[in-house]
């Protein structure tokens, strides 16, 4: 999605250890504009696959998973990283070790929102080593809903989460494939075949 | 607003301890067409007031307040319950007791998002003691960032955190307000003026 990248490129700030902070538009503030824009392609790419349901994980993953829900016209699902007391009844847990914080935590989902009868896209802001992607479909698995694919909006390409996902038979679409990312050299992005401008 | 006091009537419960559950339609399980009309009920409400920000704290307030800044067309900031790795620069911090789960945590925002031109609307999903309300007006504070008033879904009347809140000059509008809960006797809302159904 050129209009991502492009924002990318502008307001995207590379800290040290080559982390992308885009917390001015889309992970901390939040372009509510572009992001519509994003569900809205998001949708366009799954509008054939009969999504029943949008799963994502808390928090930075919502506004999008929202979006996206919002203009498929289904419910959008997020898992917790701990349980609360609001949660009752019986649960799914799966562990995800994450890149950015680099400790091992569980997500957790009431087993009434993942079903059998549910095909489920996957939402996320970022994708790097595909650790959170793994855990959802974990909670999707417990729940015997399958899977139709999942949508990030940063790929970290040159991290391989997504090409592994790939390569195990999950579709991943992401709306911006970063194939590197350097505090010098600044930000290259794949060209990716299918996708709108 | 009548839709979603008759939604808490259909599908909320209510858990021993009096613990009102609507992880069905608002905050685990989000009814997005539900939510975008409560965005679209809020900035009605607010907009007459010059709001260039809505703020609130992760994480089930976020599908709320992203509705509402899309349809006032303004960004939308949620502050975190813990400083991540991908923010940088200064911050500002607030200390928020959290009702639900009994404990004190941090609130933060990068203090970039929040500044002296920003006319704020805080959103959020629950309104009890008005904890949550109160950490973000701290954070608005220290930006020296104007708080024109504060929307949430459902204000628990009889917690007292609404009322005092308006007794310190904050507007608070609830979309739902509360005045009883009770496992056996059930939910009962208070007549409110000035609010379309």
């Amino acid at each position: 999605m050129r209009e991502l990248e492009d924002r990318i490129v502008r307001d995207g700030k590379i800290l040290p250890g080559n982390v992308l902070k885009v917390g001015s538009f889309l992970n901390q503030q939040v372009d509510t504009a572009l992001i519509g824009r994003m569900g809205a392609e998001i949708a366009r790419l799954f509008a054939k696959d009969g999504v029943t349901k949008v799963l994502t994980v808390e928090s930075s993953g919502i506004p999008i998973a929202f979006a996206a829900a919002s203009a498929l016209g289904v419910p959008m699902v997020f898992a917790k990283k701990s349980v609360s007391s609001n949660m009752s009844g019986s649960s799914y847990v799966a562990p995800v070790t994450s890149y950015t914080h680099g400790k091992t935590y569980n997500i957790v989902v009431s087993a009434a929102y993942l079903t059998a009868q549910d095909r489920v896209l996957l939402v996320d802001d970022f994708l790097a080593v595909g650790q959170a992607l793994r855990g959802l479909i974990c909670l999707c698995q417990q729940g015997e809903a399958q899977v139709v694919g999942a949508a990030v909006a940063i790929e970290k390409q040159y991290q391989g989460g997504g090409d592994a996902l790939r390569r195990d038979g999950v579709r991943v679409e992401s709306l911006a494939m970063i194939s590197s990312l350097d505090e010098k050299k600044g930000i290259t992005f794949c060209t990716q075949p299918g996708q709108s401008l």
